[in-house]
This record gives C-alpha cells, sequence and structure tokens, in this order.
C-alpha cells in the first residue's frame, strides 16, 4: 500500500472569499465560500457547472432538555471561516473482494473549520474532490458549546443546471423496490403517485418531489451525475426532495410538512421556474426527529460523481473510497460464493415456507409442532434440501441456501407480531444436524436465512443464540430480511436506529465469522470497504418481481448505475426458464431472455452470486448453465467497455487468481449491437473463446430462449460483434490457454 | 396447597337479562348484562352500590393491513350473550416470600361469552368476585374473525356513586413519582396542573382529568374503594380518566384527543354533572396505538376493592391472587435482603456517580480510563465500598448496593445517548474481583447496580454479559434505573412494549438466578407471585425525595392504600439523621421523625429493605439503629390494626422462622396516639418488648430526632398506649421467651 499525505494549513482571513480545490487532474472543481454567512459550494467539470451554488447546514430540533446543552439553534447561517485546511492524499489498497484487485485513492481534500460566532460552535465542512466526483460530509467536533444535539432536518443543496434527466425512485422511508422512472427533474412531481410501490408491505412517501440516492441524472450537453451517499454510520440515510417552482405551493398543501428551509425566509430561498435544487431529507424517528447526535461526529459523506463519459459512473470507486479501511484485523474466512437455494419455487409460489396449515395463527411457545399437521407443501424439507446439495455439489456451487427451514412462517408477515420467530429452531422435517452433515460431506455449505419479520428487538434477543447455531452447525453466512413495518411501530427501515442495526448485526456476525446478506435493509453505502462481511444487500426491485408481475427490460441496465453505486446486490440472478407458467400456476414472466439472465452474472457485481433457478430447469438447459458454472464471483480487474443509463452495459472482468476473462452484456427492451474489441487480453496469449448469444430472432417476450453457444479460440486484438436481442444480453468466457 | 373448583355451566337464553355473582360471604355482588348490546356491569357491597352501571368494551384501531384479518370494528357494542359459565374457586397457596406464609384465594366466577354476530367475533368477559372486592377481565378467544388486532383505546368504565375523596396521581406515560394529591373527584379537574411533577425528567400527561391506579378512594358514606389492575403482562398500563361534566367541553379544547367513546353518541354516554365516571386510558406506543395483539390473549385484570374498614385495603391479597401461580420452578436461590449502600451520600449531593470532569462527554469506546482524572468525589471506590462491606458484616446487613460502579456516568442521562452504559466495565477505582472476595470473605454479598437511562436497545444488548458479569463474581441481585425518556424515541415507560421490557429482564435474571429490583420501571401488578425473583421496584416517590425538597409528612402513610396494592417498593427507608445539612450542603430534610424512619421498616412491606442512611449516622444513633439491625424482612403473618388513608397505619407482623413479633406504627402530620391490645401473641408465652417511640416533644420539623427507648415484658392482652408525633410513628420488637 502506497500513501502519500501532504497537507497544507491556511490560516486565511475571514473574508468570504471563495476557497477552490481542484481534483488531481483538474477537470473537478469545487469553490467553497459562505453566501451572506451560509456556507456554500459549487462543482464544476471541465468548466462546465455540475451543481451551481448550494447552501449547506443542518437545523437543529428543540429538546425539552435543552437546558442541558440541547439548544435548537440551527447550523445554517451565522458562520464565519475561521481556518481552511487544504492536502492531497494517494494511496492504492486492496479490498477482500470487489471488481478489482487494487483500487486507487487520489483525491484533492479541503476542510473548512466554520465557526458561528453567536453560540461559539464550531463545524467542520470537509471536501474530496476526485477527478470523478466529490464527496463533502459535515464534521461536528466535541466543544463545550456542541455536545448533543438533535437533527431537524440536514438541508445540503444540491442546485442542478438543468432540466435534466433522471432515473429515479420515489422517497420512501421504508422501501426501495420500485420501478425506476426515467423523466426530467420537471416531470418528477407529475409521474411521482404512480411511481410508488403501493403494493408493497410498508410504503412511507414523503413527498412528491421525493426520490432517493443513489440518484442518476443526464444533463442535456452529455454530463452523467449521481448524487448518493457514502459511510452512512450512525445517521439516518438521505433522501432528495427537488425544490422547484411548486414546492412553496406544495408545502402548504401538504399542511406545514415543508422540507424547504423558510426560518428566515431570503429571496434566493424560493426558486425560479427553471431552476432545480436538490435538498436533502433525512428519514425520521419514531417522533419525526432525524437524528441524536453526540460530538465528535459527522454525517455521512455526499456525493456528487460526473463525467462526459457514462462508463465513469461504473468504474468509480469513490463510494467505497470515501468509506474507512477494513476494520476486521482477520478476513480470511470471507469469500466470494455462488449459491443456489430452496428459494425461486416459494417465490413462485409452487412450494411454502410454512409447515402446517392447521392452526389460525402461532405462539412459538404454544405449538408441538412434532405432531402438528403438515401441509405438503413445505419446501424446506429433507429431501429437497439434498436434492439441492446434490445439485451445488455437482455444479461446482459453494452454498445452498434454505429459506423456511425454522418455525414461524405460518403467520411472520404484517400481523405487528413481536415474537414472530426464534432462529434456532427447526421444523420437524428439516434435520439441521443431518442436512449440514451430508452438506458437508459434499464439499458444500448450507446458507442460513433469518428472516426478522422487521420485528427488530426480538430478532436482537436471539442474534447470539441465532449465530451460536450457526457456528454449531458449521453456518458461515446468513441472508437476513426486513419485511414489514418496523416493530417497535413508528421506526423506518432507513433511520438512525436501523442503521444501527444493520451495522450491529454485521459486527456481532463478525465476531462469529459469519458473512451478513441482508435483504429490505438500507441500501448500502460503500461500508462493505470496512466490513467486508457484508457480502451483500437486496435494498432494490430483485429479481422475484419476476414473479410478481415482472420487471421492465431495462431495469438491470439501470441498477449498476443506481443500487450497485453503495455495494454489491443479491438480484438472485439465473432463472433460465423465463416462463414460470411451464412448471407453475404463476402466469408471471421473465422480462430478459435467457442468455440475458447469463449476462448478468458479470454486468451486475456481486460476490454473491445465486444461481436461482430450480435445478431441474437447469438440467433442460445444461449447455447454457454451463456458463453459470464457469463464471468467476471475485475479480482482479474489471473494465467497463461501454455503457448508457437504461440501454445497455458491456463489461469485461478479470478472474482473480487466474488469466481467465468473462465479459457480459445486457441490454434494454431495444436491443443492442456491442462491438467488442479484446485489447484487455494479454498480448501473444490465446484463448479459448465460448460466446453464449441471443439466437437472431430472441426476444424477451416473444422468444426468449433462443440461444447460440460458440466455441473459437481469440487472442488480443481481436473483434466480436455481439447482437443482443431486445431484453436480451450476451455472456462469454475467455479461457486462457 | 388445597384447591377446591366446582363449575356450574348455564347455558341461558341469550337475553338482556342481568347474571349475578355474589363473593363467598355474600357481601359484594356484581351484575353483568347488556344495556342495548353493550357489555355492562355494577357492583355493590353489603347492598350499597359501588359501581353504577359501567359499559364494558375496547376500541380497535384500522391497521394498513385491515385486509388481512386486522380490522377496526370496535369491541363495544354489538353483542349478544352466547353463555355464562359461573364457578367457584378456594385454595390457599404459600408464596417465596410476603406478608403472610399462606394465602386464601376464594373466590366466584362469572365468565360471560359476548359474540358480535355482525362480525362473528367473540369475546369473554370474566369476573371473579371476593369478598374485598372484584377482578374483571377480556379474554379474546383464538379465532378466524379475531387473530390479531390493534387497540385504539380499552374503555372500561368505572362509574362512581358519588364525589368521593381520593388520593390521586396525575396520569402519566412516563412517571409516577408526584405528590399524591387528596381531592374530591370533582376537584381533579382544578388540581391538575398544580399535581404533575414538572421537574421529573420525562413527564407524558395526557388529559386534566387522568389519575394512575392504583388509585383510593373513600366514599361520603365511608366506603374504601380502590381501583387498579393485576397481572399487567404483554398490555399497556392502563390510567383513568375522569368523564365529568367539562369532558366533552375539554375533548374539544385538546383538539380531538379524545377519551370518550362517541362513534355512535347516546344521551348515556354524556354524563351529566354530578356523575364521576372513570373511563380506562392505556400507555400508548410512539404511533398513539395503544396494543398489538394476537388470540388467544386476554386483558390484565381490572380491579376494584372494596369496604368499610380501611384496615382491609392493606390487608387484602385480591391482586397477588389474580395474578399466576409461580412460574420458576426452583426458587431456593430467592431470599428477602437487609443492605445498605453507597447511595445516599450521592442522592444528597455529597459525593458522585461520576469518576471524572476531565471530558464534555463521554463515548465509552474512546475512553482511556485508566489515564482519566479522578474527580475526587467519586464513590464507588474500594475504600468506601470496604467501609460499607465492613458496616454491613458488623450489623447483620446482607448485601451493600455500590451506585456509580461502573463507566459511563459522567454524561447518562437526557442526552438521548444510546450506547450510554456497557454494564460491566468498573471505574479503575472500583476492584469488582477485589471487593466481592473481601464481601463474601466476611458474609455479605455486593448487590448490582444497572442504570439503563431508559436505553433499552443498549440494555438488552449487554444484558447476557451484563449477568454473566453478575454470576462471575458472586452477585444475586440487581437494582435497575430506568430515568429519562425512553429510547427508542417516542416510546413510554408504561407501553405494551416497555412492559414486555420488564418482564423480559426478569425472566432472563431468573435464569441466571439474579433478584430484580427495577427502579423508575412500570408501576408493580402483582406479577411478584408469578416471578417471585422481582423482589422490588420502586415506581413512585421514594426516600430520595426527601432529598429533593421533601414529601409530606402522609406519603408514607398513603403509599401501603396506593402504590403497594401491586407489589412491594424499594422505598430505602431508615434515614436517621432527618437533617441533611448537619453533614452536606443539602438543605433539604426528611418529613418523618427519626422513629418515623424506624417504622417504616413494618408499615412498608417489602422483602428487600434498605438501611439507607450513612453508616456514621448509624453509628451516632446505634441505639435506635438497633431496630434496623433486628427488623426481619419475610413474615409468616400480618395483622392491620389501625389504618386511614393518609392518617395513621398500625400493623404487626410476625417474623417467618419464628416466634417473634414487630409491631409498626406511622402517622401524619397530626400525629396519632395508637392503643394496642396484644391479642396477637401467644397465650401464656413471655415476650422481650422494646418500644421505640417519639419523646413528648419530638415533632418532624422541629424536633425529629427525639426519641424514647423503652424495654418491658409483655405476653397476650396487654395493652399499649404509644403517642405518635406529628410525622412521627413507633416501632416494636417483641421476642419471644
Amino acid at each position: 500500500m502506497k500513501r502519500i499525505i501532504f497537507a497544507l494549513i491556511t490560516l486565511l482571513p475571514l473574508l468570504a472569499m471563495a476557497h477552490e480545490v481542484k481534483s488531481p487532474n483538474g477537470n473537478v472543481v469545487v469553490n467553497f465560500y459562505l453566501d451572506s454567512s451560509r456556507p456554500t459550494y459549487e462543482m464544476t467539470y471541465k468548466g462546465r457547472a455540475v451543481v451551481k451554488p448550494s447552501h449547506l447546514g443542518l437545523e437543529l430540533a428543540k429538546d425539552k432538555h435543552a437546558s442541558k446543552g440541547m439548544g435548537e439553534t440551527h447550523l445554517m447561517d451565522g458562520f464565519v471561516i475561521k481556518d481552511v485546511v487544504t492536502s492531497s492524499f494517494d494511496e492504492t489498497w486492496q479490498p477482500v473482494w470487489g471488481e478489482n484487485s487494487d483500487i486507487r485513492n487520489c483525491y484533492n481534500e479541503l476542510a473548512a473549520t466554520l465557526r458561528q460566532p453567536s453560540t461559539e460552535r464550531e463545524i467542520i465542512i470537509r471536501f474530496r474532490v476526485y477527478d470523478d466526483g466529490i464527496g463533502f460530509r459535515y464534521e461536528f467536533p466535541q466543544q463545550e458549546a456542541l455536545n448533543y444535539f438533535l437533527i431537524k432536518d440536514e438541508r445540503t443543496e444540491f442546485a442542478m443546471t438543468g432540466d435534466h434527466t433522471a432515473w429515479w425512485l420515489p422517497g420512501d422511508y421504508d422501501t426501495q423496490e420500485q420501478v425506476t422512472q426515467q423523466t426530467r427533474l420537471s416531470e418528477i412531481r407529475g409521474r411521482h403517485k404512480q411511481a410508488v410501490n403501493w403494493g408493497n408491505s410498508s410504503v412511507a412517501v414523503f413527498s412528491e418531489t421525493g426520490v432517493q440516492t443513489s440518484l442518476q441524472m443526464k444533463s442535456d450537453d452529455g454530463l452523467y451525475i449521481n448524487i448518493h451517499e457514502a459511510a452512512c454510520v450512525d445517521y439516518a440515510t438521505m433522501h432528495l426532495e427537488l425544490v422547484d417552482a411548486q414546492t412553496t405551493h406544495l408545502t402548504q398543501k401538504l399542511g406545514g410538512n415543508s422540507n424547504v428551509y423558510t426560518p428566515d425566509p431570503q429571496p434566493s430561498d424560493f426558486p425560479l421556474p427553471g431552476v432545480f435544487t436538490f435538498v436533502s431529507h433525512l428519514t425520521p424517528d419514531a417522533t419525526g426527529l432525524k437524528g441524536a447526535m453526540q460530538t465528535p461526529c459527522k454525517s455521512p459523506w455526499r456525493t456528487v460523481m460526473v463525467s462526459d463519459d457514462a462508463r465513469d459512473m461504473l468504474s468509480s470507486n469513490l463510494i467505497l473510497n470515501l468509506n474507512e479501511p477494513c476494520a476486521l484485523d482477520d478476513t480470511s474466512w470471507i469469500h466470494p460464493t455462488k449459491y443456489c437455494g430452496v428459494w425461486w419455487e416459494m417465490i413462485v409460489g409452487k412450494s411454502a415456507w410454512n409447515y402446517t396449515d392447521e392452526f389460525p395463527s402461532i405462539k412459538l411457545d404454544q405449538i408441538d409442532w412434532a405432531t402438528a399437521k403438515r401441509n405438503g407443501r413445505h419446501a424446506a424439507n429433507n429431501d429437497k434440501v439434498k436434492r439441492y446439495i446434490d445439485f451445488a455439489a455437482k455444479n461446482g456451487l459453494d452454498q445452498v441456501l434454505v429459506e423456511g427451514w425454522n418455525v414461524g412462517w405460518e403467520d411472520w408477515a404484517n400481523m405487528w407480531k413481536a415474537d414472530v420467530f426464534d432462529f434456532v429452531t427447526p421444523y420437524p422435517d428439516f434435520d439441521i444436524a443431518m442436512l449440514n452433515e451430508y452438506a458437508h460431506s459434499k464439499g458444500v455449505k448450507l446458507m442460513m436465512h433469518h428472516e426478522t419479520s422487521s420485528s427488530v428487538m426480538n430478532y436482537e434477543r436471539h442474534m447470539e443464540d441465532a449465530y451460536n447455531l450457526m457456528n454449531r452447525y458449521g453456518y458461515d453466512a446468513v441472508k437476513s430480511g426486513y419485511v414489514g413495518d418496523i416493530i417497535p411501530r413508528g421506526d423506518h427501515h432507513f433511520s438512525q436506529s436501523m442503521n444501527n442495526h444493520y451495522l450491529y448485526c454485521v459486527k456481532q456476525a463478525a465476531k462469529h465469522h459469519i458473512m451478513v446478506n441482508a435483504h429490505e435493509a438500507v441500501r448500502p453505502t460503500g461500508l462493505c470497504r470496512t466490513y467486508p462481511n457484508m457480502v451483500g444487500n437486496e435494498s432494490a426491485r430483485g429479481q422475484e418481481y419476476e414473479a410478481f408481475g415482472g420487471s421492465n427490460p431495462d431495469h438491470t441496465v439501470i441498477l449498476p448505475f443506481t443500487r450497485l453505486q453503495g455495494g454489491p446486490m443479491d438480484y438472485t440472478p439465473g432463472v433460465l426458464e423465463t416462463q414460470l407458467s411451464t412448471w407453475s400456476d404463476n402466469p408471471s414472466w421473465v422480462r430478459t431472455t435467457l442468455v440475458g439472465q447469463l449476462a448478468l452474472y458479470v454486468t451486475l457485481y456481486s460476490p454473491l452470486q445465486m444461481a436461482a433457478d430450480l435445478p431441474e430447469n437447469y438440467e433442460r438447459f445444461d449447455d447454457a448453465f454451463q456458463f453459470i458454472r464457469d463464471v468467476a464471483v471475485d475479480w482482479s480487474k474489471s473494465i467497463y467497455l461501454e455503457a448508457e443509463p437504461a440501454d445497455y452495459i458491456t463489461v469485461a472482468r478479470k478472474a482473480k487468481g487466474t488469466d481467465n476473462w468473462f465479459v457480459g452484456g445486457k441490454c434494454d427492451e431495444n436491443g443492442h449491437t456491442a462491438e467488442l474489441k479484446l485489447d484487455f487480453l494479454d498480448k501473444g496469449r490465446k484463448y479459448e473463446c465460448v460466446i453464449y448469444a441471443d439466437a437472431k430472432n430472441a426476444h424477451y417476450e416473444f422468444n426468449p430462449k433462443a440461444y447460440v453457444i460458440t466455441r473459437k479460440t481469440v487472442k488480443q486484438g481481436d473483434k466480436l460483434k455481439l447482437k443482443e436481442a431486445p431484453g436480451g444480453g450476451f455472456a462469454i468466457s475467455l479461457k486462457a490457454l
């Protein structure tokens, strides 16, 4: 690891002059200054405005214990600049797993200490400027005048330069499983209501112009801009609210549920038509407060990525770089994992998580499971699990996920049940000792499943026992779930306390050498750098929605620009039988071609990749399944060859510890022709190339399972022209000879 | 144990006829019937009305998951009677500890199954009628039409017969440390605001006529009536709201925060002037809901005790009898305990819980305690604790409580700190191994202290480690504390979830053979019968308030009628140096005489009795301290000889396992003369009698420490006339010769 730090301390006069900091190559420039005592920044890329002058600050809430120092004085204005420190940083670090084995973290930094003379409080606003974007955060040093405080809301502005095209999800405190909307910024309000996933079990939208991050945008002049956050620790998750011409009106309409900072209105606070400014909006707790803070502390990094090349949005390591280095001493037990599981047949509705239909409702301590009447639909039974273990062993899959193994699934969701699962008691037909032994004898591990039903206190009460059970039987990975509304009632999935809970689980799991893949949890912000046992998350609309009516064909060529910015997603690709009605009563169908499913193993980076389909379906498409057998799950190098949000993504990745490459291409409903130059291969070396391509007449709806497998030998400089069907893609394995 | 059960099943015609059930001796009679389809009861005592016709029922809340069976149809009206079952019960049981070694549980029961034809729901209302009062509860059998439900509020009415005198605390979701008010029911509204303890760190009042239970009343014709609840498990704590002539107006004034059931107003729903009806008001969660229920389940018992003799209010076992039998297999490790502790000097302000004043605030994982600068005021240090151990050993006290032993006290309260304590790390000057060894070598145990600062999730995360630490060092009792507002924010001390938390702690502690004494927790409802390791609670204004400005002299002759109905209180008596300024800068003074403090060991029953004063103060009053050395903490028999709420209480108790008796008398600011006939002594036996009495001119304010100790030999039938000074009392030990 190389590390270069040099700091330049500039004790500048306390004037409202602008302080400029440029990225290492000079493309990205930030200016920071006080606008009538309000902290303000602006950002350019190659001389073009990216963020127009935007205010920074936080509104604090008055606490009844204000006499003890928890006053409500806002950290919005009244500031003078005490000092400004600039510095540079350049290091290269190695992630435990990832898209690349080496990641360069190179930036210039500006840290402005601001003093609010009326309160004697000081805060620091720190900017890190990279060649592909910026991160900035608020820091609150320990001080007599600011020891504890409550956040009413953070008021970080991102003033966009025009009516960009945006790929957005409606801002929601509890779910991010919506369909991505592609509209102009000016169209968000009009589209908002229909964008909400009202069918989800926990929906909590807050504004007609509220959107989630990571928010991908494109300007009319071809700039790709992405707003997100990094290292969200002990802080509520940030949403964005667009302050447009109608917001003032909206504020009144919503009965004072305002997200506009108006205690001391200035003409500049009221946006003019044609001005598109996002303001941060944090997730509240049950009382509406956004955070309880104790100094010294800091906000997460607020990030703005920018480039004139869409590929840079995907290859950027800005979010990871803004996170802290690995906090675990020993990471030898963490490993990328390919797995299958007893799951898809339940999602599709062919079998069930629950064991019995005998009881109107379940109280865990009052059921004699041994004598309970089997419903005959329970999937997590010994025979079936052994079948999956055999399948995994035969096909080189590392693990077998089994959902529905533990008692409580009879009435687990949306009933406000506190004591919903105990996470340690198997159903009578799941012999936990036998099955783990059987798996281990075949070189396979079972993967644990902890659905919490969002009953958080209950999960924490049982967590130590649950992790101990995993250790006893040799599980080293858990998929956890947070379906439904949070218990304690009133809390939200993305609040400060819930964010602390998710991280608590990850830290406790690390003590047990357990990897965590939390579904329905908060969207990631790069914390997997610090806690690399956080190997996955869902936190978006996963493949399961293909069984719930389907996702749009462009969905998977949006996700890498948005959800995946913060960390890998357990999307669960690999459903080769795209027509569910061929083996179930479910009329839904997958909105990709079969080959499109193969491509996802390369285009949707994750250290955790499921082969989600049923073994019998894989056996029917065994030649195509060969790609899933072959594809790596950890990489030494990744090169994004083509990219356009919601249109197509083409990426080449080198399998870690080998000289083999894999290339994936995925496109939207319009199809795409990829022209690849194999420049990335080693010079003078030959590669055995297997191409999995859509057949000529393939189509995600009308002919999804038409594919052609071609083998040839290739070398550096060769060109490949690959036609991707509507909703299709391609997958290539390149084995060094 | 003797148990007689005989049941009489009466499948009565489904008419609106009244179903009567009488107490075993016929004094108490309940009538139950439907009033236009609303469940209704009334109660008499010796033919006099106690509760006038009062409706029963619950309002349910509509949940967004209503389609799954959580509809909002109220359980208020629309009922028919399906069947009525009456039965009788008579058994005598033995508590692990208590005021008596045998308790008779003898009642007649009526269980009415009510059917709501429009919803196909059924509930049961069960009455148990004792000679000294009634208990009734709602039962919700498991059924398709009522599987899960949310409680908007319970609407149990208690229609009083007149403008009774009441001893009440303002209804509050978080504290019951107020000064008791003595007013007519009609005066509650006018007194309410000044009755609220606004200085308490968590105040949450809900109505100008809201009061807490147990509520003691006295009618103009001499009936003593007490309303409380028993066996509050998985349910929110009940308050009472007086519906008087102004309530309808108030409802409008409070902006719809109504506690009156008005969806279908009937003339009878609007009380007339001169009608005094209490309606139940449950403690809400953060969203305002009062409970999340899953059938089969039940409400706590709602109790109405009644007698024309005030002594019956104190000798009643109705609340204990309505609780379930002991749930612990092994109770051999549970023992009544007399203790002293490093506590009073901190309460008074002479020393401190915290170790250092060096830091503006504390983050537990960021402080090097070994090098932290001592403030010199930290009480829980090795030398002082050894001094207390020596004192306990010398004087036959079982345990020494030490507060402030663990890191985090620097900024523990009211800062919304989640990670406030870890409950396992001692301050550097508290050698936990050495001190426990030292104590054990002298036959004394240390008593653990867990102040949670109401950060509940944090406590639960550390609880197992904390209990394990106690086991490792030989602690078998913990005083826990819940100062300040509950974290998660928005929850309340007396909510369903917090009630579940307290019981969770008690159950987990039992697994570790640990006794629990929770302060600032919910007021008890007799659960110590079921979990006898729950040896104490505070849940009222304790002796500590004598250092915070003082309590009224009548306070301790009210508590047995109110707070103590649900279970013992760790009042911490025994402050013999009533003038704190003699040894500290605290100008406050104790509102009893010295002898009055001795009396409390007998009049305020508890299996846990502290000798709260400093060793050096006891050494100054060693002859009086002899009573504290001698007095028992567990009893085979208790006889209330005299009682009048807020005036005086005189009680004789026989020490368990001996033939010795102790008698205590306590009075209010007016003094009292007790005339005792020693009828309870064994016939023909002589007793060495030591009388600790107020001196002739003693007075709680002007001459508190004037006392006379008299020794004589007495026998059955002897009479004693004892003059109690204003704010005074007496204490007598009777040793069988």
